[in-house]
């Protein structure tokens, strides 16, 4: 029988921990709802005592709009010395009406005397006291037991005090924390199982990635018998990072024949990540194991010549098993046929053996000597390879560009501006717009006048740009690559442009972005005719 | 005793098939030299075969600049039905001089039909025969046994003669290879200890980090008996990267009483794997175990509180252990204490009680809701901190700049030029300047005015700057964040500028990178008096 483990994410607690996030009421509402889509058992919300904008989050949450995940408040064990049902933090958490409640209580003595303050047996009783009052209220409790195995380490007869008080006083599961994440995962696996074995509840796992092996912890204590796993679908958290989910349920359920979310979800996993990412405005790792855009992509020539012949002679998983795809990586490294592989669709005449895939290639080699790399602007790439086999039209032609940047202390509507002038057809167009600095107002003066001649353009929008100074030394005078994301609602593209000049790598960029969207609407067309 | 693990370094050859990885051979030569100044040791080069640019390295590399590392260069078992001393391959690896050949051939049956297109008995014929070869010539052979761990649960017998055969060609050391990353560490650890058992010569492993368990299988070998890790100094590496160095040197040295690199290197380990990220021109990821920024960094106020109260509560070695440092995060969720243990050292004045602190902490807020972020720019802290103390001298007022941008098809000589308008002390000062785009016009202009006042600005210069939108769906229009890095060979600080309008921000950066310089000089020169 497939063993269930229940998926317990903290991203919006622990890992709104992480040095660069910083969620908004409303981001969390979001992640809280992707992460029930992907169907998880537990989303820990917050922590109301120590939070607002916590408390505003559990105010504003629809419990009746969750159809897979169970809601969860945090909270520490009472404060030493203050009877449990006066202790502000427990009431705080008892306020948010959540059926589960996390608490968190300490494991480690020389937690419990240098940072609490107090001696063994009243952290014995906080945790015993706080856990049999939320347990008489008719709540499911978890405990987590911070830094277990530190304080194993330090003082085994006292960790297992603390986590059998919990028991004792009804918990319904027992975490056991890495908090500091310096644990490795023979050592997990052997304190794991001897827990598992003396508990009567359910016991759970929650690491950290201080030495880099959150995942593997994770999942060598679930070998021992943990059936809850605590982490952040990403990765967010303190540090390091708390144990990523993304990688720990398909290694769980697609290599260890666990249950941790309903089949149909596993191929979404890829998507949910990318919006989490997305809400939380942080790029995703492009190497994350299972859902980065790298781990299923190949650059060796030799690599991805084989992938291509047997997907699994180079592939451990087949990549749309969690919605994600395989890519052919064009750089100096591949070989002909990862390029003719791309290509192909748009360039058939493109064989092994023509001249032109020579040229190709050649020109490629020079642009990634100038700076270019198209591994992340495939439109900029279909472009090129358009414009050399000639099948790419020109929809205008840029006569010159001027801007005008301002900005004085003494006046408060400082706008830049920007003059066009372009060559389309046979007739000269030229404009002008204001903009927020300049790029701002070259899109704008470049979109306005080719508005007129090309209106669905009115569809594109710019979703993102990057700028790389690629030459540091050079400081401001850096030859710098801009790499811009745009979308025109139903596909999103990527275009690159380099030059010395932010000004000129914006334009090559914007204008590869004009021209893929013209290019494709022109597509478009002619196959509805 | 110690057990010594032999650190290979395969970030110049496996490494170099990371996505975002190019490497000139000026690159290659550089990070070979940091790799033996780290004290690894092997470093493999590259492959004479597939590649002219590794040709090239092998030709330029002084062997007799190394004091710790052996060299290695990388190749197949010979040709299917080839003779071994015909091979090209082969002949190419001699013609390096090396003394360490690394040889990989397959141990996976599938491979070995599919892939090489041939029958088992003729790919142990090609292992044994190079193998053979290599050795009769007196080399170091190091065989990689490719796909060992998906080539054994396949065909245990194949995979178990594949290495064997290596070793009776008098293989030195057999490397079991998880080339497709998909395998978990308790299987790892399993087949290692069998290998170890059955062969008497030196086992290695080689791990990618596809399940992201890298590290963790690495570790969990060398518990087996391994005593070779191979792995890429940060991680790059095709796909989701090999396993990565920069956490398996600490873990196994730190942690687990192994010998890997001597002990005085252990604490230039961030600031080599730093070296190594620049050189390749990637940014390292600040989550890291050990050599990230973030991975001793603590932003929770109850967290950071503990950590200064006791360092071991909440970070699993002393960072200094591998040259790293504590950081303490100002962010909304930071306490006071971390907020004023940071700003201490340069406004004393501040309490946990004082209104200033209270004053700054809302200030520090309300940046925050505009898109500032000050993780990243410490020195625009300091500098917001000192001007709300009072602490913080003007240097200059910028009256106004103005920016012309320009670019067109017909001139080959594109500038961008600025005027700026200071006012320093009582007198005005007009000054302009060209650039390249209007970011550097800006930048020059900037600086030229003031040398007149303050000749020692000279020294400085920006290293690094980063954009990032953070509102996109704003477009062009959307408010930019701008990062800068900037040096003065002795020190290096960072600012931060947001605006819509990407020239103010980067002017407000600028500004603050320059009022920086200008403040910690007249420091110096006062405590110099």
């Amino acid at each position: 029988m497939t063993r269930k483990i229940d998926i317990f994410d903290t991203t919006l607690r622990d890992g709104a921990q992480s040095r660069t996030i910083s969620f908004s009421v409303e981001d969390k509402l979001n992640i809280a709802s992707a992460l029930d889509s992907l169907g998880v058992a537990y989303i820990e919300l917050g922590t109301p005592m120590s939070s607002p904008k916590d408390v505003k989050l559990f105010e504003r949450i629809d419990r009746n709009s969750f159809k897979n995940s169970k809601l969860a408040a945090f909270g520490s064990t009472r404060r030493k010395n203050t009877p449990v049902f006066q202790d502000i933090g427990i009431k705080s958490m008892l306020d948010t009406n959540m059926d589960t409640c996390v608490i968190f209580g300490k494991s480690w003595d020389l937690h419990v005397s240098d940072i609490l303050g107090t001696v063994p047996d009243e952290n014995i009783n906080m945790i015993y006291e706080t856990v049999r009052y939320l347990k008489s209220l008719g709540k499911e409790v978890i405990f987590d037991a911070e830094h277990y195995f530190d304080g194993y380490k330090s003082n085994r007869e006292y960790a297992l005090s603390t986590i059998e008080a919990a028991v004792k006083a009804g918990a319904d599961c027992i975490t056991l924390c890495d908090t500091n994440g310096g644990s490795l995962p023979d050592e997990v696996y052997a304190l794991t199982l001897e827990a598992v074995q003396r508990l009567c509840v359910k016991v759970g796992i929650h690491c950290h990635e201080d030495s880099g092996m959150a995942v593997a912890s994770s999942i060598m204590a679930v070998k021992a018998g943990a059936t809850l796993v605590q982490g952040t679908l990403i990765g967010y958290g303190e540090r390091c990072g708390n144990a990523n989910l993304s990688t720990i349920i398909p290694n769980l359920q697609l290599k260890c024949g666990y249950r941790c979310i309903p089949d149909e979800c596993m191929k979404n996993l890829m998507f949910i990540t990318r919006k989490v990412a997305e809400i939380s405005n942080v790029s995703l790792d492009a190497n994350l194991p299972y859902v980065g855009t790298n781990a299923f992509s190949h650059k060796a020539g030799m690599h991805s010549d084989a992938v291509l012949k047997l997907p699994r002679s180079f592939e451990h998983i087949p990549p749309d098993t969690v919605g994600n795809s395989r890519r052919i990586i064009t750089s100096e490294m591949s070989g002909k046929s990862a390029l003719l592989a791309k290509a192909k669709s748009y360039a058939p005449e493109l064989t092994k053996t023509a001249d032109l895939t020579e040229r190709i290639i050649n020109k490629l080699k020079s642009l990634e000597m100038e700076g270019y790399t198209f591994e992340g602007a495939e439109a900029s790439f279909e472009l090129m390879v358009r414009r050399e086999t000639g099948r790419m039209e020109s929809f205008y032609k840029l006569e010159y560009f001027k801007t005008i940047g301002d900005l004085s202390e003494h006046s408060s509507n400082d706008v830049a501006s920007a003059i066009v002038k372009l060559r389309v057809g046979d007739r000269d167009a030229v404009n002008a717009a204001e903009g927020d600095g300049p790029v701002h107002a070259l899109d704008l003066a470049l979109r306005k006048t080719l508005y007129e001649f090309y209106p669905r353009l009115r569809e594109s929008y710019l979703c993102d740009f990057k700028v790389r100074v690629l030459d540091p030394e050079s400081a401001t005078g850096a030859v710098v690559r801009v790499l811009m994301t745009s979308s025109d609602g139903k596909h999103t593209w990527s275009t690159i442009g380099v030059s010395a000049d932010i000004l000129r790598a914006s334009y090559l960029a914007l204008s590869d972005a004009i021209e893929y969207k013209l290019m494709k609407d022109k597509e478009e067309e002619s196959e509805t005719i």
